[in-house]
């Protein structure tokens, strides 16, 4: 179950001041809460392809070189997808007979070769893309809602979305997808994998009717509580099916919450530093839970450096299945930490395109790298870090630090605002071994070929499969590429 | 249970990342939970006032008209203190046959005539005044500790405090006072009211032998650590006793983490702007939970807004007593929220000194004046909100806004950073409620005389009653009062 754009600090359970994700609490008093917990990017894309591959978007080749250290996704122009030569988690459980059902946001790529029954799942149901919109289907297309292969409808058509009001029931259709979904396979006894992506938290945040003005929080915190009440309704289902003892479930968010959008339209990354798009904590840390009653002890915290990586590498763990051999995989598996409450040794990369910003090594994390945006956007009001300002930290320009990298110790100082002192022998000792961690990251390193670099109008969501059908075929521009822009 | 400087952001059920608060976390799964309960100062003396009065401090007297809305407290050269005209908690207890003890800091004035036995307490063991020190006890004198009306020893002396370590087993000694006291009482069969204010998390913060270096959070984390496990201890001798369904506990602390002071020295305040000294959420809002076993309903989470002046009238109320009625009492008698989970309509006020600087009415909040502290202050080092700046609300000026008060939504906007717009239609409709609440307010607001105004050398702790015992009486100067300087 991943989230869009949730921050860590939008759980009860993780300090947000109105409490109002009751099963969310519920359920990390039932399993493990996990506290440092990461994505692999601080953007949707990359960190679902790093999901799904258990390697970093540098490795899977979910990154851009048009410029340094940029953020880059799928939007409705990029040419680029998932590439074929990457094994992703449903590829390998058909293995052990598992089928497999993303429901929600794909965003590995909305042109057919890139869609997600052609990368291992068996069914889909949701959209390529975010829900941006409406477009006038003239110069933009309106983005398809598929179903398997074939498209249904469009947003703000046949799946509406008020921008104005903020209501939509795509949460609710995502919802009985996944109970219909479960219900199926526990009938035809057959293992199964369920992807549960809904985007309801991504701006333009929508809720239900029944969910519109019930939160303390405005429309976001509308849209949290339905998230919260549909994890609710999909643990009683397995409960109800006894499979509960037979199912393990993640709960994480892709990236940080998206402060620079406001307070109407994102969430809170609790104590840390600012949000989505940055390499700071409130980018990459995020909230994160896994069930299992009767084989994850109830109630427990853990503190392991972990990463949706390792949901990749565990699972398959879980499954009797070793991840390929043929490739770097960075997600571990966390079984020691789930079944034993143990502690495992490693790193957490911090990543910008194919720049390395920063590492975590324990409890202290090195800024080799730090941009928030540039001064040019942030006058035009974008703004990653609103009412936060770290100098020298949360710098407009980018710095480079590696000789000498800004250096937090995240136990003491979770908000990233005291550097070390590069005088103290802490700073020099630290810097040794997050310096021999960098080295050996590095000297392993083959990036992959980058997917992010080329747009084309004429590849948007004109006619997907199934437009046909329904008398929604668009026509589009002349393919004419370009190296697409990524600001910041 | 009172803390000392320990910040909302500091318990792992209020998002602490490190989560090492076992015992805090399991107290409010026993109890009540409030997220939005306050102090009533940003200052340590003004907020002890206040929770044993029911009274705000500008009726208390806990303030100072030396210069416009300035926090004042009780440093050694104080000539001021808790007037006798209040009428305290534990005097008024005394009518239904209750003892009182306070344990740790007392803070309301360290002249004979104000200290704790004089109001109402019939035992004390801690000390009048916060452990600065050492100090040469030539040019100023140690701070005392007292065991009733006597003095024991000097901090830095007989109760050590290695400011180098941070090494002390005052947290233990104030520990072990609280379970003889709660002991001897029971087996008295003599109905009791324990003020347990121990202040490890105070600068120079402590932590015994025991709990140096266990947290992940360095020095401050270990003072935290030792006061949960010292809390949790507590609870236990409740349980072990039988009296656990009995007695009601709470639980907060007196003021929001002391940010200024640098992680080692401090604490968090989760995702609230600024911290101690200020009324913005970082300064006021604090961790709070109120436990009976039996009584108040397990695992519930209270959105009421509450005050620890809320502390004093609640405890008459279960005590069969009605606060006096001479005199106007802020807090009110929490009874309905704790025992039927109902909500209250009543606002929050927060002052710097006399003055009123925002108001929080249900969520909104609407800011009259604003301050964090003076540039010459700030240029010097001293930063109420490090890391974090919103322009035109954490101002190193002064700055009124009474005609046109900034307003936020602290359920949308908990961090205070995006003031709801002068010109939006809910902006004046929230102005209106607003403004007659707090009209309401100052029409019945006779201001106490202020008690913190002078200072005199002379007044310090030289000779403490009892000293002549020990040898420790020492000579201070001649009289030579001035008008004390509050410089935020
Ligand atoms: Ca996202
Ligand atoms: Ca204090």
């Amino acid at each position: 179950m991943l989230m869009d754009d949730m921050g860590w600090g939008d759980l009860g359970v993780f300090g947000e001041p109105s409490k109002e994700t009751p099963n969310l609490d519920l359920m990390a008093t039932q399993g493990m809460l996990f506290t440092n917990f990461y994505t692999a990017n601080p953007l949707c894309s990359p960190s679902r392809a790093a999901l799904l591959t258990g390697r970093l978007p540098v490795r899977n080749g979910f990154y851009t070189t048009n410029g340094h250290a940029r953020n880059a996704y799928t939007p409705q122009e990029i040419v680029g997808g998932i590439s074929e030569d990457e094994i992703l988690l449903p590829e390998l459980l058909k293995k052990k007979d598992y089928v497999s059902k993303i429901i929600g946001k794909w965003h590995l790529g909305h042109r057919t070769q890139y869609l997600p029954l052609n990368h291992g799942f068996d069914e889909w149901f949701g959209s390529p893309n975010c829900h941006f919109g409406p477009y006038n289907n003239s110069f933009r297309p309106n983005i398809p809602v598929y179903n398997n292969s074939l498209m249904k409808g469009r947003y703000f058509e046949e799946f509406g979305i008020n921008v104005k009001t903020g209501e939509s029931n795509l949460t609710q259709i995502y919802l009985k997808e996944g109970l219909d979904y479960i219900s199926r396979q526990v009938t035809a006894r057959q293992p199964f994998f369920l992807y549960w992506a809904p985007d309801a938290t991504h701006a333009p945040v929508y809720a239900s009717k029944r969910f519109l003005g019930k939160s303390k929080r405005g429309r976001y915190g509308d849209a949290v509580m339905e998230l919260d009440h549909s994890i609710g309704q999909i643990l009683s289902r397995l409960f109800s099916l006894g499979i509960d003892n037979n199912t393990m479930v993640f709960f994480s968010s892709d990236n940080g919450a998206a402060v620079m959008s406001g307070p109407l339209e994102s969430g809170s990354n609790g104590p840390f530093l600012c949000g989505k798009e940055t390499t700071f904590e409130g980018g990459m840390r995020e909230p994160a839970i896994a069930w299992w009653p009767g084989r994850i002890p109830a109630g427990t915290v853990s503190a392991q450096l972990s990463s949706v990586m390792d949901f990749f590498t565990t699972s398959l763990a879980v499954a009797g299945l070793v991840p390929p051999d043929d490739r770097i995989i960075d997600g571990i598996d966390l079984s020691p930490v789930l079944f034993n409450n143990s502690l495992v040794n490693r790193p957490i990369f911090y990543y910008r395109g194919n720049q390395l910003m920063a590492v975590r090594v324990g409890q202290y994390k090195a800024h080799y790298w730090t941009w928030s945006n540039s001064l040019e956007e942030f006058n035009k009001g974008i703004n990653f870090c609103p009412g936060q300002e770290v100098p020298g930290v949360t710098t407009h320009t980018q710095e480079e630090h590696t000789i000498q990298p800004i250096i937090f110790h995240l136990g003491q100082d979770p908000g990233e605002r005291y550097p070390i002192s590069v005088l103290s022998e802490e700073y020099r000792d630290v810097l040794r071994y997050v310096t021999a961690v960098v080295e050996q990251h590095q000297k392993d390193l083959m990036p992959g070929t980058p997917q992010l670099n080329m747009c084309d109008l004429a590849v948007m969501n004109w006619s997907p499969p199934g437009c046909e059908q329904l008398n929604k075929c668009l026509k589009g521009p002349e393919s004419k590429p370009w190296k697409c822009d990524w600001p910041h």
